[in-house]
């Protein structure tokens, strides 16, 4: 299948000038940038009308299926919502949950332009074969803790074998939930997983200032990077989620061993964690992916949102409105987190996946055009998403979702799981 | 002309429980709420298809026509920002180019929703020719200083003398830029004014440390809300956009006087300047407004992300995912406004103004609908607005404006105008 996207203002990649023209693509992936591309055998033509055609976001850190909970857990601290709220709710989650949990995200995924997702839960079947409904770009993170009533090294080692060769659009990535909800023995053993087959590894890392001087105290003054140092989690580099607390030490021991910190910023302000020192990050040379963490805790998943906070935040942190511009921004969104996730895509380059995002220059928020970058990152929001498409295919056009399952069904199966947990968790 | 709202979830107050029904309403105002309301004689019934109808956002401060400068001037701190950028281009505005500023702002407002602003800015003629054109609700504040080059206090007072019994969806408020770019005399004549004339007034208060703290030097240790009161500005109350650093004794002296912060979250966090102390305001009695202040600071002018902002900024900064709860965004972006600036309006309830949003619960953002109020604050973007209705009118529904101009003239004409100016300022 040969697609022509026509008459389109081009976003390349975030540092890169604007420029008009067409982009070709061959099998689900880019061939050509720019120009008119005449010479090109298109089976369709898709006319973009002038509009800004720029690559699809990477959501570098979700529970997709968590978008069940969305509303269900508002406005209580972190401590609570997680243990008193989210933990009960999660011990009654059927694999059919996650599915139709992860289908609901993914449906908000399209229509708000994301392409990629990180995605950390349980049953990681169930979340493939909803992410391959959508054709997107998936890499599954271990997620489990000391607490999981499986043999957690044996299924992460098998969801590795079997994820890891399936799709060129999907990885999967040794991971754990976190320090504090983690034994020795268990992070060793990854470790050790990770060692013997090169993976890298995923994990929720320094979140909360709680998690930070726990830790210390629990393993003899290490934070959490350092501590996961000592035991070569992160031998082989990787994503770590939040790094809210990550300090200058942290932050120079994860850049040297080549860990992507993922930033969550509307998640660790409406649980109150605190703001992560993304310019820090920045001056350090890292190249910090996105997250939107899951709709329990943030609860939109938009990574307009997401870019509007990642910059405007650390502004406000530092006190200096020239901190972290809108171009760092876009960055984050999408080439940082596919590179991160060892995915080949993120830019509109030859070669790249045509994860791609169409968006609407004729509505108000983008006028005037002095400058589109700004107005994506400061202006916009996801109703300026005309369309999604996802490794050459059109999973969203105009209100319209190509996902496999209709929103109809999608939504009835939800009410009536989500009812169904709340009685169960008693609540 | 007679309209029923039929089959609609009415989300009448935000303290209110959500309750199925009719909303009625003639001659631009509501006249019953609930029920079925068959005994109403409407010359046209409007199907809401289950969907949320709530109040239309009042934003209680904008400037509007800086729509025009949007992407001009990002990424500087305030000063720079309004010193070295945006004054320069001010210098050469015409009467013409705030009114097609105006025009685009307002096809944003009416798109996220927004029914009624108060705007301060120059040309008020214009500002009001634009607002009558989409029926917003409209306060016009006085927003002039010790530079400008014509009679102040004459003009405010022609302007109040002519904006207050033009009708009673337009209010005059006599008012000054701020304290650091008045003289004494002149907010003292305003203050006069004032008093003659029993109007509360408006004014930018307390927005950055840097004015906080050069006011103390200036006039003998008093902040900026006791400086203005002992000169008895707020002697009729009114209405202080920002209060970013209003401290325990500036909050308990405006409480006192019945002035009504206006939050602009978006806005402090893009210029860097700060985060206004909600939390202690509401434990102080009082119910701030919200605004998105102009869209050269914010870019944005969503009351949805302000929400999300007023709402989530506080968790953070008082490190308690329970301090402002969405019910408290909802009544800031809705009742608290319209109450503040006198107009009866901000809730579906019978007298108020028929100023509505029609809310699409169809959107994967909204779902599951545990919680249709926390989805509203936290999950919720413009893309949820299938409709918005302000005095009775349908000026924006799907995509189709009704404002008095077409997008394509406004956006030609600010285009040509931003251009014009930046020519004219020498950027």
């Amino acid at each position: 299948m040969n697609l022509r996207f026509s008459n389109a203002l081009i976003l390349s990649r975030p540092d890169k000038p604007l420029m008009r023209g067409d982009v070709c693509v061959t099998e689900g992936k880019i061939v050509s940038v720019g120009g008119a591309s005449s010479g090109f055998a298109a089976d369709k033509v898709i006319d973009c009308g002038g509009n800004l055609l720029m690559s699809g976001f990477c959501n570098a850190h979700t529970h997709a299926a968590m978008c069940l909970f969305r509303g269900v857990a508002d406005d209580l601290p972190l401590d609570r919502w997680l243990f008193e709220r989210i933990f009960p709710l999660e011990d009654h989650l059927t694999p059919e949950d996650v599915y139709w949990g992860t289908m609901l995200q993914i449906a908000e995924f399209v229509k708000n332009g994301i392409t990629c997702m990180a995605d950390m839960y349980f049953y990681p079947d169930s979340v493939y074969a909803a992410a391959k409904n959508a054709d997107l770009c998936l890499a599954l993170c271990g997620g489990a803790n000391s607490s999981s009533s499986y043999d957690v090294v044996k299924f992460i080692e098998e969801m590795y074998n079997k994820y890891s060769t399936i799709s060129d659009r999907v990885r999967y990535f040794p991971g754990l939930h976190a320090e504090y909800t983690c034994e020795e023995s268990l992070i060793s053993a990854v470790a050790d997983l990770a060692a013997e087959t090169g993976a890298p590894t995923y994990i929720h890392l320094s979140e909360t200032l709680k998690e930070v001087g726990e830790c210390t105290v629990r393993h003899g003054g290490l934070t959490p990077p350092q501590y996961l140092h000592k035991l070569g989690f992160f031998d082989n580099g990787g994503l770590a989620a939040h790094c809210t607390y990550a300090d200058k030490d942290d932050i120079s021991l994860l850049a040297q061993s080549g860990v992507t910190p993922v930033i969550n910023g509307g998640s660790n302000l409406k649980l109150a964690s605190g703001i992560a020192p993304v310019f820090s990050m920045l001056q350090s040379g890292m190249h910090p992916a996105l997250g939107t963490d899951g709709a329990a805790s943030n609860n939109a998943t938009s990574m307009f949102r997401e870019m509007y906070l990642y910059s405007c935040l650390q502004k406000e942190t530092m006190k200096d409105a020239a901190a972290v511009g809108a171009e760092d921004a876009l960055a984050a969104a999408t080439v940082n987190g596919y590179r991160a996730l060892g995915f080949a895509g993120g830019s509109i380059e030859p070669g790249m996946f045509a994860d791609l995002v169409l968006v609407d220059l004729a509505q108000p928020n983008m006028h005037p055009l002095s400058d589109p970058k700004k107005n994506l990152v400061y202006s916009a929001d996801a109703s300026a998403v005309l369309m999604t498409v996802a490794g050459g295919k059109i999973v969203y056009e105009k209100g319209i979702y190509h996902i496999g399952e209709s929103l109809d069904k999608i939504y009835r199966e939800c009410a009536a799981r989500i009812g169904r947990l709340l009685t169960e968790a008693h609540f």
